[in-house]
């Protein structure tokens, strides 16, 4: 891997204008600078404002000064539920029921992977992450961190790692084998002390609990404890299925599901990111907003495998819901702009079969924008320094080109950002004040290089776990 | 316009090898050569088959021979639902609900447009078209057809014109002014007369019904016998809403809704393109079958509008169902692409609540490829000559790049093709045995100039309409 030549630690000059450009600040006041311009000092936002005024208060001393030609300058897009390390099993387990999907596809493949997997999954995954505008990503508990980690650190992303957690759990392949929940908890510890606000601070470790079914209380109780002690956050799967809520009442007494018993025992939690959380009711809704638990919602991996969330029940409760994209084999598209279109089509629609009629005024453009953007950050736990363009927050940015035949005509800016934007209209990407991707052009891998290598090591892992697809058509050799 | 240079009649080399393929045939029998070819002379298939076959029986007669280096060849896609004339209007509408939508966007917009204008819209949407791999498309019955077939000739596209037609109607913008039946039904004539089997053979002209509560019973009869006459199809917006239903069942006597009504005047035949088709039950649904309606699916505006279509039910009845985008002041994504991804997670999705579990097997990759390929032909009454790759059919097909970002790795190549290609993956088109897109370059026209043009026309146009959108954001000038 030594080809790939790292541009993360490159030094760039310290001082930046962007200017001419639609900045949409996505602060406490929705503001949008129709000619607007920000000033940035290494890796954080000095001053934001007119073009006019940014330029003639900052141009003597700026390195750089940038014409964006009045493209659209948004905070950084953030995906708070996403597999980095299934990024070699795309397509693996498209259009099969959910036990093939997990007993003969997703295990065997997660059981197999090496570190050096990991790591290759991670960099193809980032590359189409930061396509399609995504600066910071909260992943959901995957296989060998420190391969991620070594991904992330080179891509110059921004992201909260985590690992894949269970200690306990029927039909797991034979050679995984279930750790103790010791072992759970200090491999954890060891993740976070490596790890934990490396490369420049873009790195924070995160606890992970794959589901309640793959843990024991002790697990869930420690962790929480863990997480508190650590200052960090948990990512865990919550309320996927039915059978998941049955499981938890039939085996841990709860009356209601995952959501139910976890208020029981304290475990819901500011810190907490609760992914998909399909099955809850009123109730549960009502104990995720007391407890400030964040949600992340994955519409398209909802749609195929798990049903309708209720989103609007949790938006109108108070509950900070984000958007994510789940995992290749599960979406298969790694694109939060694509969610963000999905999402708001989906939960419109949903409103039909609630309220017998459509709503086409529910699940406005401008609240999607603010799921990918303030709502992610609050949900990874740091909207004090991302989210939104605001003087003192980390220059995390996407330039959008909003001139081609996908955007236009713009008659209203806000809405063609969610229902016409597509990956192609993301041309340039800033993180941590560092360009990571300029003019559709990823800076710090060469995306050939990291396609070729993830052909091969996806092959391999496929052979190795010894994962075979039917063939769909009458294919002729 | 005469500044937008004309490709169309630039003549080409007669024949053709694509060759070093992975070539989707989509014929009967679901053929895919793995290392396939076709042989094309002038604007047809002659020859398909495995590329050692082909270059050695037919490279003596090839004027051009063209490797493909693996990528894969589609027919073109066919949108079997979308409003051409409405592209100048993406954006117009958005998150208002169904009465501001008509009455104070969709109307004031259509009812100001000149047939330059609907030109101009048409070359913008067809270009988008183009470029989600699209060679044949149904209009949905818009503005000035006469503009949209000058764009059409132009970009080299395959279309069926329809105007919209209405010989009723409460709250039309009075300076519309409603056509009287004849006049309705004597325009269109002329229309077929005028423009139907025009730019060689590429434009054909259908009828037009906008919707049932917009038409008199003589227009619906009249037009169905004229369609005969001229044996060519018909496009009616079919059952959209609750509301219509129940209009047409205090105004029209019928026990159900509009296909109740439709199927006891005798007017659903082979030749009936029904649009979205939502609120149908059983027995309806058994109409349609049973005289060999066409069902155009429009996922995405019908997530956003309408509600769920009982998508699972028409095909299980045998309907031939389609997919189309709808105009773009209903998606905003003129893209058979996307929808081709969203139909399959809508679908899916839907399972739950018909029947309280998910399905991820229902709706499979392969039953979308079909949807877009060969179930448009025979929804459009054109799979004679197009909607598969198959000896003596016309030259319309797609070439994908699915070595990118987006596509890798390459596990299950069908369903890679409907879950994870998005329009960049798109890389050349040709239709009618001419290339119309390269390296996703559109050939015939300048994209930038129809942008520039698109971008006036678009903004007088809402100025003469009167239509002014509310400010989103706190935009500050």
């Amino acid at each position: 891997m030594e080809t790939i030549s790292s541009g993360g630690s490159v030094s760039e000059s310290s001082t930046m204008i962007l200017h001419n450009a639609v900045v949409v600040t996505m602060d406490s006041d929705c503001r949008v600078f129709q000619n607007g311009a920000v000033f940035i000092d290494k890796d954080k936002i000095k001053a934001i404002g007119q073009s006019p005024d940014i330029l003639q208060q900052f141009s003597h001393v700026a390195h750089h000064i940038l014409d964006l030609h009045g493209q659209i300058l948004l905070p950084g897009f953030i995906n708070t539920h996403v597999h980095t390390s299934q990024q070699l099993g795309r397509g693996i387990a498209d259009d099969v029921d959910l036990m093939t999907w997990l007993h003969h596809r997703i295990w065997p493949y997660e059981s197999n992977m090496t570190e050096e997997d990991s790591y290759i999954s991670t960099l193809l995954c980032g590359v189409e992450l930061i396509h399609s505008g995504v600066t910071c990503f909260a992943e959901a508990g995957g296989q060998h961190v420190t391969g991620m980690a070594r991904a992330v650190e080179l891509l110059g992303l921004r992201a909260c790692l985590t690992d894949s957690v269970m200690d306990s759990g029927d039909g797991l392949p034979p050679s995984w084998g279930i750790r103790t929940t010791d072992e759970c908890l200090q491999s954890q510890k060891k993740l976070y002390e490596k790890h934990n606000n490396t490369a420049d601070g873009r790195i924070r470790i995160w606890l992970g609990i794959r589901t309640v079914m793959n843990s024991t209380d002790r697990l869930l109780l420690e962790t929480r404890d863990a997480a508190r002690e650590l200052k960090t956050g948990i990512h865990m799967h919550v309320a996927e299925i039915p059978y998941e809520n049955q499981v938890v009442m039939e085996t841990r007494k709860a009356d209601h599901g995952t959501v139910t018993f976890l208020d029981k025992i304290d475990f819901l939690q500011e810190n907490l990111l609760a992914a998909h959380t399909v099955c809850v009711n009123d109730t549960e809704i009502g104990f995720l907003s007391r407890s400030g638990v964040k949600v992340s919602h994955c519409a398209a991996s909802a749609m195929r495998m798990l049903g309708f969330a209720r989103i609007r029940e949790m938006l109108n409760a108070g509950i900070t819901v984000s958007l994510g994209t789940d995992g290749a084999p599960s979406n298969n598209r790694m694109s939060i702009v694509d969610e963000m279109y999905l999402a708001s089509l989906i939960n419109k629609g949903r409103e039909v079969h609630e309220n017998g009629t459509t709503d086409p005024t529910a699940f406005p453009a401008e609240t999607l924008l603010k799921m990918v953007t303030i709502n992610g950050a609050k949900s990874v736990l740091w909207d004090n320094e991302i989210g939104s363009l605001e003087i003192g927050k980390k220059a995390d940015m996407v330039v959008i080109n909003p001139f081609s035949w996908s955007m236009v005509p713009i008659h209203d800016c806000i809405s063609n950002l969610v229902y016409c934007m597509r990956t192609e209209n993301i041309v340039s990407v800033m993180c941590n004040g560092r360009w990571i991707m300029r003019d559709k052009k990823i800076l710090n891998v060469d995306e050939e290089e990291v396609i070729s290598l993830a052909k091969e090591a996806s092959s391999k892992l496929l052979r190795r776990a010894g994962i075979k697809l039917p063939s769909r058509m009458n294919v002729i050799h």
